[in-house]
């Protein structure tokens, strides 16, 4: 372990997440099992995805709504494989009221308070909004409807691991109902672009994305979509869906819309999410041995000012420093000055870093004789000694400088860790060697991806090449194939 | 019923309400009991809510996190008047699995997957909260820890009403942990003030504010301060609670921390929160006959242009109004054309007005010629002449002019229906004539509150005078009694 009580990646890469999530102190378990409290500071950056999120999906023009957290069992059980899909990892509300136990000293479950039917709650909405949505449908003029949700979701998971994989979690949940097949199509491709760009963009991440197979696909979706990154241990996490539903649940939810021709129609509907998982990517995707890493774009705190001061020349340098923050805070919103006196200058340069602010500015009696600051980033530790009329200017440069580097790293890992493999032996050896991404061509049978998947641990995570067609042979059965996957050990 | 579908005020001001939620699109019933769905229009009002709120809450010092949604129900029963105030409104969740029914036709609870423990679904979450808080607070230099959460609700409500009482509902809800009974005192009237000053500065509405009685007070609190609004039948509104605290949670919750001397010690809690209702309390203060009004600083859309056009001027009408369009939007961002063809122009000028779209500016053939546009205000449906170049001005002021009208009436409407009283009697009177609220000592025993309630269907709604004392005889009992209460009937 480091000195920042960090397990190292290269020792136990599984330990070392645990620990950012720790001392970055992002989320921690709560004595509910399975479910996490996030803390202020992994809230902020949640709620930084959120407005970067959020603008992009108003200006796609869909509007945010809420539905209810409960869902009739009936309702889940309506579409065959969502309920099949769903039944295994369902939070049950049965009862509503306590009453006082009968020696009066606690309370117990009222038997005369059980519901008349039982309540789920949301593992997802589609069935709770598309009963709505067959009320608010009647003519070809409602649709498209597009519509989006921001909400908890709780599915009954084995084993949990903050951020990735929790009882509870927030996720946005955009559903959208079209009148032609064509459509729906293009929306469920539209939102994989916008999760791919938006992972760019904020959180320099580059991945991925493609069909899911028949096993790994939604229940109750004709297809989905998936948008697959690449960790630093080279296994795939899964980072958001999109699903197009087909008629699945307009029929069964009996929604319908008269056409131009006055035809009574069934429309097609998609549906797109991601969670507070993508936390979980972010921690995993740039951090290293001294903490967390966080590209500027979604860094709660851009900047921060540590001014190293002694009693004695305290005033002056803390007076310095506030200029410097006035400087820099005419162009960045995010900065702040650390003037804590009860912990030391290393205690402080430990702290931030561990939290992955990507720049910090030291200021001391050396520097403010000079009439100037030292640059730290945290991606690479390098310091730059800047004079005091080119600060503004250089950490805007530095911000962008980190943002695009960050973005470079991932996308030269995922490159570079991705092999294209023609030989069964030599993908197993990607697998048993941990070396990342293996691209290949599948049969589609079930039987083959079961079989790689006991012998490897390796999945399919998404078709690369829909539509175009990579003549091959499948790498297990060694048929022929015009389909190529990248199959991955995934999270 | 008018001609926009709403039953009038004076007729039947309970179907008046539903109505304009109906008519404005805000929400409807789910199929879930006392669950509503929050529709587009009703979720962008909340969002403005939560963002003008959610910056003063930040701008006070206070960080938002999350935490679990289930309460195990050990933690509900901790404090005992808490669990007392809750126990009749649960809803539990006592199983995690559904499995096929033996005839393969349906799904039933698995009774194998019923929990250890049951857990509670939030109907608040002092619990959750404050069991993790002890694990998080030592020392002196933790406190004032301050956090706030945004999140859903669940209270099992026998009778519900869109927004104003509903089994979920969405809410934010502060916690703050201080070392000394005087700051946490602060922290709660200092809530307070928060609360009357976003009601003022963005719903344009007066209230009252103080003291609840001790019937009225929060499940475990010492005290609870409420906000209360008067709507246009002269009945109260809670807008939202602030509550101390005392060390009744900390004691329970074993929340200890090192004062300076290193003595161990409890330290003082509060907790504040509002929520949904206060959508419910915004629809009742200003809205008519005719539908919604929303006050400018928290209507989605501001201003819409709607251009009067038939198909041989419809391009240059439709010209003009972008030109409008432009002029309007380099001052105001919420503004929004209506160009649908397939609806006739009394049916947008209908729409606009349900919905409560503070400025309407009307754009036809005549207007064009002259250069100008007609402005309608919500409020007053008064109509302004006004050249195009001075409309930005004219848009600017006249948002102005309706966002401080609107709060004067409210202020003027508390005033007017706010009567001092000195005999039973005409206490009496206020209330069977709906007069609005009464202003009376009262001498605080729980007698006289039941009784009054009894004869008036009025309770206590707060303390006017905490501190000050206004001598007087308690309007029941005419027993001596120095605290001047407001009286209302009450949603």
């Amino acid at each position: 372990m480091t000195e920042k009580g960090i397990t190292p990646r290269g020792e136990n890469y599984s330990q070392w997440y645990l620990d950012i999530i720790e001392r970055a102190e992002l989320a921690e378990n709560s004595s509910v099992r399975g479910c996490m409290v996030i803390k202020p500071y992994g809230y902020a950056i949640w709620e930084k995805i959120q407005k970067g999120l959020d603008k992009m999906i108003k200006e796609s023009g869909v509007e945010n709504a809420y539905f209810p957290l409960f869902i009739p069992k009936s309702f889940l059980s309506r579409e065959a494989s969502h309920i099949k899909g769903f039944a295994k990892e369902c939070a049950i509300v049965t009862h509503h009221r306590l009453k006082e136990t009968e020696d009066g000293k606690g309370v117990e479950v009222d038997p005369e308070s059980k519901l008349e039917e039982e309540l789920i709650v949301r593992p997802t909405s589609e069935t709770i909004m598309y009963d709505t949505f067959s009320r608010w449908i009647t003519s070809w003029r409602d649709l498209p409807l597009k519509l989006n949700q921001w909400a908890n979701i709780v599915r009954w998971e084995k084993r949990t691991r903050p951020f990735l994989r929790t009882t509870e979690f927030l996720w946005q949940e955009g559903h959208t109902v079209h009148s032609t097949q064509k459509e729906a199509k293009e929306e469920v491709l539209g939102r994989l672009a916008m999760y791919t760009e938006f992972a760019r963009q904020y959180l320099a991440m580059d991945m991925y994305f493609g069909k899911k197979s028949e096993s790994e696909k939604f229940a109750g979706a004709v297809d989905t979509y998936g948008v697959e990154a690449m960790m630093q241990d080279g296994k795939a996490l899964q980072f958001g869906t999109s699903h197009n539903l087909g008629q699945n649940f307009s029929k069964v939810f009996n929604i319908q819309y008269t056409d131009k021709k006055g035809e009574l129609k069934y429309p097609w509907q998609t549906s797109w999410g991601v969670s507070t998982r993508m936390v979980g990517a972010l921690v995993m995707a740039h951090s290293d041995d001294n903490g967390l890493v966080l590209p500027p774009s979604i860094a709660p705190v851009q900047v921060v000012l540590v001014p190293i001061f002694k009693d004695l020349n305290k005033e002056k340098i803390i007076r310095y420093t506030k200029d410097v923050y006035k400087e820099i805070t005419r162009k960045i919103d995010n900065v702040k000055i650390d003037e804590r006196d009860f912990v030391s200058v290393g205690f402080k340069f430990n702290e931030w870093e561990k939290k992955g602010i990507p720049i910090r500015v030291e200021i001391g009696e050396k520097e403010m004789k000079e009439g100037a600051v030292v640059l730290v980033r945290r991606d690479t530790l390098e310091k730059r000694n800047v004079k005091y009329g080119n600060v503004l200017d250089e950490v805007v440069l530095l911000l962008e400088e980190i943002q695009s580097s960050l973005y470079e790293k991932s996308k030269e890992l995922l490159i570079s860790k991705t092999h294209r493999i023609e030989e069964y032996k030599e993908f197993k050896k990607v697998f048993s060697e941990n070396k990342g991404f293996a691209l290949a061509n599948w049969c589609g049978s079930k039987e083959c991806e079961e079989n790689i998947k006991y012998e490897t641990k390796a999945t399919t995570r998404c078709l690369r090449t829909e539509g175009e067609g990579v003549l091959g042979k499948c790498i297990y059965c060694g048929k022929e194939s015009t389909e190529e996957w990248i199959f991955a050990k995934s999270y």
